[in-house]
């Protein structure tokens, strides 16, 4: 039997693995440990344990890394004190595989903890291209990495002309569009029952749209002067709004404390504030909302399988494969005002499969149940 | 004027870095400070702070990151460490430039620390190909890195493949060929006299060849058996040797136990064993032998100058570019053997500028001083 | 010229030791350097590198090192990185003297590093008895360092029977009465005015009461009960209220999500909430105040000198000296509501000079000064 | 089902817990883990992995957090990490006691962590005198401690002037003198078959002496002059001597060099070098032995039990309660010869009974078993 390691380090981590990790737990040839860490258990960033245990999912080992502050030197501690814990884990357990998803800095530090102890590195959602440090940590990722599940047929390229081994990558989709798929449709008032909202009261007959914009950590002292350009744009809209907080990048607190103080001194906007939703539910709200706006990644990813119109904010996700949905603008509210307007009148686009068409996390299971990977990288010029 | 970083973390690394930084001490444009860490400051591996202070170069911070022991958690963790330390100098010191040498695994922890906090990453020696986990460090560093210094036109087209933008990339050859070049011929026997050796007395008038092999870290378990076959080739060679002591990597303390109790129990060898030379020592050193053994990349690089044959053995160095004073074998006493007379009846070879000309450190710090690079990294397709 | 160094770890560190900061930097012999670690960087625990600032103190070097989260490990592993952190501070400084404040858990972090390395560690306001980890620390403090400034001569006693040198131990009372002495009248609602409070608005013509109220470590999942009860007696009040956020010990995070919550639901309670002030303005708010509630210790110290009428709450303070201002009650409603009563029935009290005159900084440093401490330390029998 | 975690740090540390260890192991109301860290894992210092193991004693958790080099700062960082990696180990197996042994810096740490997250701390040997940082710590390790098992009544009055409750104070002796008594009779020459020494070959027939002189930290700078006196006694002594390799505390190094310099250029010395021995081997090879010397604490503990006679050098056991066959001495090369001249023509002593009488781990166990220890310490005054 196999041991199986999955790190989760986020709640954007959890969506984007979950149906992996449940089709591990199924999987008979598999012993399943789940590690969650970093902002994955912070309450301020949604913590999501509670989440995993209603999805029957326990988790083995908590890594508390975050260390507090906002600057970016803590993201390159939190990181080092991350792999610090986790090779104390990976060498109590001895796993068979390191499952590390994704692009988000500590993501690294899973990767460099594993691969450092000649474990095998499976990371998913290499290859693609985007702006943030994310940019520099996903392809580094992929040079540490031993097995690649790429999202789409672009991304697997990008990952060869990284000198990869052909053999070594297998184009799975993501796991977040089998979310996709399975959630069912609930109305957004009753999801947002279930949490603790502040802000505006949700009206459940008026339309709203739905905003997520996190710093980018390249140029984080501008974060501030970033979200208000978007901040302008949605108060003159003057539609309902359910504005998520950010995640812990640096330039998070100077953007949270932005957001605190428009709360405090404008009592008469239409913004709700939401700290997380479990993936099911941020689906919902996602597929009942008129158009995203900011620079979340769901932004490309799952609103393409929705057909969500979507307004991508700056340079975080800039370069990104992307469906027919998206509109790119500046940080300018008024580029930003006209995107937005342009989206809402244009409505839903067609479904899009780029990303995957909802059965991921099931394929990535059965490759990695038939894998016998090698430590010594070799590189593979092209 | 520019702060500029140097950080050096072993013997290996200084001789590779060191006409770099006695160019950017001698450029008014640039404030230099440098970082000496990891196995750079133990006495077992070689400290060469006293070394650097009689190049002129004082050490401004002191990273002690080595965690003891013999497993391969415990590069990891030291990594770890060294980023929690790291990331507290750069955000004292504030430079512009970071410079990371190579590819040893603490490499990575100084251009992630310096990457994540959005500070220029310089790496020297990008683009080569090798085995052991400094092929994966490698190509991870140079990924996270905003400039590139490859030794050579070849490894210049690898970190093009790897996305890099071609205007980042300089060929500037490596500067461990600056200090072969200007190194004044000194018999080897003077150059002894100032190290403490241990085992057999060396004999000036007889030749001797030169054996530095370290673990190689993706099949560290196995680094007993590996050295052993190189022991027995060499006991039977009968000829005068001087050895060099392991580097930290893991399964360096199973080589160093197994060379310890092979002096123990074979009085009669020829072997003298020294821990470190100084960068110009140690080319004194390789120059005057009849060749040189192991895997250490001095066998590929500095040898290929000097024209001094060697003998690459096993995987760590797999399929590095090199010059035609190589022959690479298996870990096999006999093969071993019979490269090794092949060698010493070839004699020298030409010497080979492939890696340089002897003027790298000072063309980097040129470069360096007319550079305005940018944070966000774009990845180029080719 | 001696090097002190002083290591600040959060504002209630910082009111403690100000003095003994300003007249360092004012004495010629010594060479001042200041560390800010801890929750004193974090704005939500209210950074105080500003308010330090305007007092014309440099923070030398800053120590992030809270991990986030509200489990007691992190209390632990803070401090372990602390440790990290500090120890190549002092490395790099080498001061002859470190001064560590009072009795959070970081504290312990400062007198290990030091004292390790060697370093004589003066420590403040040890000899106290109290409930929490802080009894724990304060005591093992002691034990660690070389010189002890206690507040008073009834703390110098059991410093004394732990076993420290009789000629090491000076009672200098302490530095916050310094503050008390110096700070000028100002009314509450202009010291208000600096500050961003939520909540009620302070009405200036009407009398308040301040609550300070803290975690205790020791029995912290008890967090939630104990400041309901503390809730409860100030809703049954119905009097004007400034309440304070706890600082960071676990638990605080329970507390805090506690108070949002009744802030969020009772529109018409008559507390301002407020994260932080300056010493200065603290005493003012504390002097204007008819009561202090709580357990921090300044319902203890400052408000003896203020005769400011106290009410302790719980164990936190527990066996702790006191002025008769002060009444203690447990964890219970009525009897919380009681005390208030009784003490806004009483008024102010008599000036209590048991924690000091108002000289101590200006004594401590004058101590300091003539020095010559061992490092070696002896246990002496009483 | 309690369960009770054991932290084991070095040889030492072992020898004087391993019976309680196995007592604890054989009742069936608690649940035994062991964790090894520290130098206990580490080679050079002599790791105690098998020796447990053949005692039937498996580790469950290893903390790897020794970090290289010989400063006093590498001193704090190490403990500054095991808090790290220990509370992690807590917070995954949640232990109703933690028990930690004696004084060695690293004791600190586990005290530290364990006291700071609520679990009840027993602490072995507490309230003995000592020199060295060791003073400091096992002080300070008892006022975090919850339960304390004192070797000795005089140390137990030390531990209740230091304010702890009485009722929280057991004498149980020092369990390395179980082993002491449990230890059978064998020769050295047969001991020393089973571990490999260096140095001169060991003659059975010929009487000898054992040496152990550790690094004093608190005035580490002159480790190197101290051991020379030692050296040069012993030289002059021309007996047979069994040298034990120093522990790992600041200034092993330069003991270390030392030593080694000396057998290389002393080849007709009488001295065999060894590193380690199990803890019953140990007391064979101290039972055999004419004399103890140097500043080893087996020098006044189990050779008190044993009657050998004792030469104490130095500073490091200063003060420390001893039976009659201790003879303390400077670090004088001439007053440590005639000392132990002195010893050789005493011959052995009458057994003491003063650290124990061979029952302790026994003892400790039956008391732990019955415990309900109180979080919240309370100061006793006396």
């Amino acid at each position: 039997m196999k041991i199986i390691c999955f790190v989760v380090n986020s709640r954007a981590n959890y969506g984007r693995i979950k149906t992996a990790i449940l089709a591990s737990k199924s999987n008979k040839n598999l012993h399943t440990v789940v590690v969650l860490g970093a902002s994955g258990l912070l309450f301020n960033y949604g913590s999501i344990e509670s989440i995993m245990s209603k999805d029957g999912i326990d988790v083995d080992f908590r890594v508390y890394s975050v260390i507090s502050g906002d600057t970016p030197e803590l993201m390159a501690k939190t990181t080092g004190l991350a792999v610090i814990e986790l090779s104390s884990i990976f060498a109590k357990i001895k796993p068979d595989f390191v499952v590390s998803v994704a692009d988000r800095y500590e993501t690294l530090g899973t990767v460099l903890a594993a691969s450092y102890m000649n474990i095998p590195v499976i990371h998913t959602q290499g290859g693609e291209i985007s702006g943030s440090i994310d940019e520099s940590v996903r392809h580094a990722c992929t040079k540490l990495a031993h097995i690649h599940f790429p999202a789409t047929t672009q991304s697997a390229r990008v990952i060869e002309q990284l000198g990869e081994d052909p053999k070594s990558i297998f184009v799975t989709g993501c796991p977040s569009i089998d979310i996709v798929k399975q959630a069912t449709d609930v109305p957004t008032s009753q999801v947002l029952s279930n949490y603790n909202g502040v802000g505006h009261l949700f009206i459940p007959e008026n339309d709203y749209i739905l905003v997520s914009q996190h710093s980018v950590t390249t140029s984080y002292l501008n974060a501030r002067d970033q979200i208000q350009q978007t901040l302008s744009a949605v108060q003159k809209l003057k539609m309902q709004t359910i504005w998520l907080w950010p995640n812990i990048d640096s330039g998070s607190d100077a953007i949270s404390k932005m957001l605190r103080e428009f709360r405090e001194t404008n009592l008469e906007n239409k913004i709700s504030f939401y700290r997380n939703f479990s993936p099911e539910d941020y689906v919902r709200v996602l597929r009942n909302s008129s158009c995203i706006i900011g620079n979340s990644s769901s932004g490309i990813r799952e609103s393409a399988y929705l057909g969500t119109p979507s307004v991508i904010i700056g340079d975080r996700q800039s370069g990104r494969e992307h469906g027919k949905n998206v509109i790119f603008v500046d940080y300018d509210s008024s580029e930003i005002f006209r995107a937005i307007e342009k989206q809402l009148s244009s409505g839903k686009y067609k479904s899009s499969h780029l990303f995957g068409r909802g059965d991921s996390g099931q394929k990535m299971i059965e490759i990695i149940d038939s894998l016998t990977p090698r430590i010594q990288k070799v590189f593979h010029r092209c």
